[in-house]
């Protein structure tokens, strides 16, 4: 049986988009994200294959935060800052819940109409891409996409701290975790997975009352943290945070734009950071490994839901199943079709 | 490398547990239940391996329908009719939107009170596995452990209409979709996908003036259904509708339980349909392929990830990753990554 990850030639009309792309081409670049959102891993390999010698060049900054914390206009303020140094910027703005799919801005982008016009600035929301491959998978491809097209910052922010928000942020150099202030409780879900993914704390909307004792809150958690002993053998992204960056907290205000420059500074010095300690390439190799898992596992996958309902010999495994005789479970026919199959399974 | 999906010897605790339900201990199948939700398959492979001769003899029941068509009283309703008939039902409350786990009852199983202490009904609710083989998995899992309990009826109820519930329903016997009166846009949603899995649909509070005209509607619907010609070649649940059953609508009033019986009736005679048309051995084969692929999937998936994760040869194509040369992208080196490894793989 022919596995499906097996090479197929890139597609006339993916390869002109490309060519359109790198000649600066901005509705190729959308057409080649959506192409990517609703063909899934089949046709992210095509694209990925020709422009990815073009990648690795972008600074990839990760932003989430719960939906009160200010964070889409942190975002904004950002890319600003950044537009301002004639730099070119890429958002990806992540949206899990959301059931309809990308291609449009998202609604609340309407606040960054200042921005909108500038041709340095490219911003595109991604949303569920079903059974093909994930979200996170196809937000790692648009990540490529945009890297070969020449930004120099990629900005992927998103809601909620799920597991699809973690493994979305894998993919991030520098990760940033919004929080408004003074919703003590949020701190318990921050503790359950986030504080191995942050590399700075922002407490927005500074002008409130509880802003700083969310600061303390968060350095007092950070305290804790720095003292757990980190399992080496464990390859989580814990062995990474071991080298030593404790994440600073700094509060601003994304309205009017306070400590903004101040926020821009830490990540630049967490920039400078993970490329002078090796953390940068520590966490490359750790992030192409899962995208090499999530990879193979969706061409397997696939190979496996054909393997069950194509093949006709099949259906005697089935009826064995259906006798409910002892050693008939579908745990025990599963390893026997395995078995029998596994052999010419790649080949 | 030994594939994880290989046989390994029962756990002495689960086998305990297992013989306290044969001898029909209630204690020891909510422990079971907890065990397939907080183990995931390593776990429930040793339970169901044990139990599945036991099995098959259950009748199941699938119910959904958005929140406020009261699917839980009608439920409710249904469970009381056949516990009248002197037989053992047991209902799993599924909630894929909950981020708690199971083994308490939901919130509004406090209405079920008047049942509570019947002990021919058992009541399980089940909310998100995570990682761990997922949802739909944990509930078929449960119907197992239920049918060996000597369930006459299992009623699987969830919310909503999205893949995790299509994928729950391929495990019953015959579907409810409850759709409360007059709510127009909602028929958009169900021909999205629900009508392949529908049996019997029921428009609850018939007391209100939109009831007449939500079952016009459906059967408007329906009888547009009945002229699309189904691909035969499709490997989906459509096929197994061309078999010519087509769903009847019935009103109820969940509340005052008016035609509660004549709806039991209905089930009665779809359940007699399956059997004697051998809808139901189809759909059994049917769902058993899908139980098959997830159950391989999932152990693949594993054996993927440890590949990955632990093998040191891994270490080189990762740094190819990281040299950006053209043939060394993710994709590629996913290739030779399974082309290398895919012969000893499962050895």
């Amino acid at each position: 049986m022919e596995s499906s990850i097996k090479s197929s030639k890139i597609d006339l009309d993916i390869y002109n988009l490309i060519e359109k792309m790198r000649k600066g081409d901005r509705r190729a670049v959308a057409r080649l994200i959506t192409k990517v959102e609703n063909g899934g891993p089949e046709v992210s390999k095509q694209i990925i294959k020709e422009i990815y010698p073009e990648t690795g060049k972008s600074f990839i900054i990760g932003i989430t935060g719960s939906p009160g914390s200010g964070k889409s206009t942190l975002t904004n303020q950002i890319a600003s800052e950044y537009l301002k140094k004639g730099l070119k910027i890429s958002i990806i703005a992540v949206d899990p819940t959301s059931p309809f799919s990308g291609g449009a801005l998202l609604g609340d982008r309407i606040r960054m109409k200042s921005n909108f016009t500038n041709k340095n600035l490219f911003i595109r929301s991604m949303a569920n891409r079903g059974k093909l491959g994930g979200l996170a998978m196809a937000t790692k491809e648009a990540i490529h996409i945009f890297d070969a097209y020449g930004s120099d910052i990629i900005i992927v922010e998103t809601v909620g701290v799920g597991q699809s928000e973690i493994d979305i942020f894998k993919s991030a150099h520098t990760t940033l975790v919004i929080m408004p202030p003074g919703m003590g409780d949020e701190i318990q879900a921050i503790k359950a997975g986030i504080t191995e993914i942050t590399d700075i704390f922002v407490v927005n909307k500074m002008d409130r009352n509880e802003a700083d004792k969310r600061v303390n809150e968060l350095e007092t958690m950070l305290d804790i943290a720095e003292n757990i002993v980190v399992d080496q053998k464990n390859h989580n992204i814990r062995i990474i945070k071991s080298n030593k960056w404790r994440p600073p907290v700094i509060k601003t205000n994304a309205i009017s734009g306070e400590n903004v420059p101040e926020l821009i500074e830490l990540i630049e010095s967490h920039r400078e950071f993970s490329k002078t300690t090796g953390l940068k390439n520590k966490k490359l190799a750790y992030r192409y490994k899962h995208y090499v898992v999530d990879i193979i596992q969706y061409f397997q996958n696939k190979d496996i839901e054909r393997l069950i309902f194509s093949n006709p010999k099949i259906n005697e495994f089935i009826d064995q199943i259906l006798s409910y005789k002892t050693g008939s479970d579908p745990y025990s026919i599963s390893e026997m079709i395995l078995e029998l199959f596994s052999k010419r399974y790649f080949s």
